[in-house]
């Protein structure tokens, strides 16, 4: 028969949201275990992108997440649109006295599980969770199997899904209807990393002809660019030179450094908000609740976001029993996370082309492009979601 | 054999642009001719929306074409958005120090048809315009037939079209190809005018699950009211008790003042721009140019924007031989127009519902709406464009 373990919060899912949450929590004095199927090796060594909001950046900072960030990330000051063969820079500072930074989220990721290991963080990796169950009660319970392939259960004041956007906790909140807030995009990002120097300091994002790109950067040494493609495209179906006339196309303007490519993927692009974030005593965050596309680079920050609100309304469920804050977390969290959802698509409508487009839309979307850059009003409200909204801590 | 008359600029069509570019030329010293095949009267009864831009008011009252518009128009310092059931104010002057005017374009076009004429601009109404001749050569002609069947030839230094969106001179242009800037909507207006008092000091425009509404103002007594319907709707096929059933619908929270509805119709939605503005000695302007949706009112103040540039380009090649400013048209005018066409798309496109729109599309739009209203530079953004862009008045 399988021991009942107890915690106050079981955390699915040791991505950025998951870890930060147990952080989070446990500078409350709130004990939580975190698992996670992979082991620790594939959870630091998974590439995604890596722009961090300003307050995404304070908040790692100010609670000892991380502090490399401030030194071995990048700040930067703005973005460069480029478009009909010019580039427009959009200067954040200038505009609202903000910033992003340039750190991968497998760096974020090394310095929460190191952070959360240092302090005595249970946490159980190679640990498959089969499903949730009583989610309607006060004891919710984790059910799954260890490492060892023995069956575990955890009895727990509040479970919480950051388990991405494959989550097996959604169900115990949805009831296991994906619901209809969903949209799937008709093109996908060619992502590559190459050995070569920066092409341009900042970000790029480039609408031509041809189609999206963006240029990225990694370090010195090592770049990231992505340029659209269709969502069945077989990475290794190019060859070097292919990827770089492909990128040169679409970067009219810009010189590209060239180098070696490593590594190649095919990023799909897709929306999605689950119909419930919150069920009982079980809540979802992070790409458990919600996807979006990556144009705008809000999926970790959205993630985030999420977590210090569910962080305040455990710790008013948990230490005051008041239920109050996690009644108000679904409306609260929905609200940044439509914003985020409208970002992410205007950003991505913006700046693709879509294979039904008609040259009305294509001129339509230059004159888009050339009323933000030319209005100050236009760059700020662009630079205001793209450093980020404050971050809401309030629920009541 | 027809005798061919002589002018030095034969404008086609007697609309807000044809009459306001007559004004300007003779203000300049440069007579015209202006053609329509409408009566006075259908000129000056042909219902259309009544947005002034500041720049087009400014405009208007600088050079006496009316003065009328700043006492028997209203000035509006704002409009309202109204989604999920909550009203929100953009408030112009505040914003971006500028407002606009509610005048119903008859009456513009009345007080340029009675200033033009006790100019003793030369005024041709009831006549049929067949065709331009000899666009390419520096003496192009107009061929049609009078008021009494008559036919006529007109040669002039310039010609241009400004009739419409049906236009006649267009293909002279154009040489016949309507071209792929072309966009139609799966939606139209369903428009009122009834015997009312106000139901609101100023434009409210709503998105809601049942569809876009207009609340718009035309006198003390006598409102116009729009809201969204499907494109081959019929006009007479609704009672009046559906007719505001259907806007109480579409306008939640608000209490609209009823009464007797007297005139009705159904707007189709189309967006074009032409593929050509000039060619040789013949030029476009206005709907003949390029049609917008009503959302935004962009229709005539565009055609006031396509005039000023022209009316530059044809002082410098008329009274200087300069061609280099005619030269520079299109292409200053373009950048304009497909910002309209833009801001016209945007307006539409965020507060009507599509048939196809899924629930992620409609819960998308109100996060824009959301993004836009809890911003001031989102506010001000859409504030520059509704009180619009300053004029241009340089080509080179």
């Amino acid at each position: 028969m399988t021991t009942v373990e107890r915690t106050r919060v079981a955390i699915v899912g040791a991505g950025p949201a998951g870890l930060l949450l147990s952080h989070l929590l446990a500078a409350s004095g709130i004990e939580s275990i975190v698992l996670d199927r992979r082991s620790r090796e594939e959870i630091e060594n998974t590439i995604r992108a890596g722009i961090l909001e300003q307050g995404t950046v304070d908040l790692l900072v100010e609670t000892g997440a991380s502090t490399r960030v401030l030194t071995d990330g990048n700040r930067h000051d703005g973005i460069e649109l480029r478009f009909a063969g010019e580039g427009h820079r959009i200067d954040f500072p200038a505009l609202v006295g903000r910033s992003v930074w340039l750190y991968p989220q497998h760096e974020v990721l090394r310095d929460l599980v190191a952070a959360r290991l240092a302090a005595g963080q249970d946490l159980r990796l190679e640990a498959t969770v089969e499903r949730v169950d009583d989610a309607a009660t006060t004891r919710p319970r984790v059910i799954g199997t260890d490492a060892a392939g023995r069956p575990f259960e955890i009895e727990a004041d509040f479970v919480v899904g950051s388990d991405g956007s494959r989550s097996v906790v959604r169900s115990a909140v949805t009831g296991g209807t994906r619901g209809d807030l969903f949209r799937e995009y008709p093109f996908a990002w060619f992502g590559i990393l190459c050995e070569a120097p920066p092409s341009s300091d900042e970000l790029i994002y480039s609408n031509s002809p041809d189609g999206f790109a963006l240029i990225s950067q990694r370090s010195a040494t090592v770049q990231r660019m992505y340029f659209q493609c269709d969502p069945d495209a077989d990475p290794d179906a190019l060859t070097e030179e292919q990827i770089w006339e492909a990128l040169r196309l679409r970067v009219p303007g810009t010189e590209l450094q060239e180098g070696h490519i490593f590594q190649r993927d095919v990023l799909r692009f897709r929306s999605f908000v689950a119909p419930e974030l919150r069920h009982g005593r079980v809540a979802l965050v992070g790409d458990a609740a919600h996807t979006v596309p990556p144009t705008g680079a809000k999926g970790m920050n959205l993630a985030v976001a999420d977590v210090v609100l569910l962080h305040t309304a455990l710790v008013a469920l948990l230490d005051d029993d008041d239920e109050r804050p996690l009644d108000a977390y679904q409306e609260v969290a929905l609200r940044r996370i439509w914003k985020a959802q409208h970002f992410s698509w205007w950003m991505t409508t913006m700046l693709h082309s879509t294979p039904e487009a008609s040259e009305f839309d294509h001129r339509r979307q230059l004159g888009e492009l050339r009323s933000v850059v030319e209005s100050e009003a236009g760059r700020t409200y662009l630079a205001e979601a793209y450093t980020g909204w404050p971050l809401e801590t309030r629920l009541v």
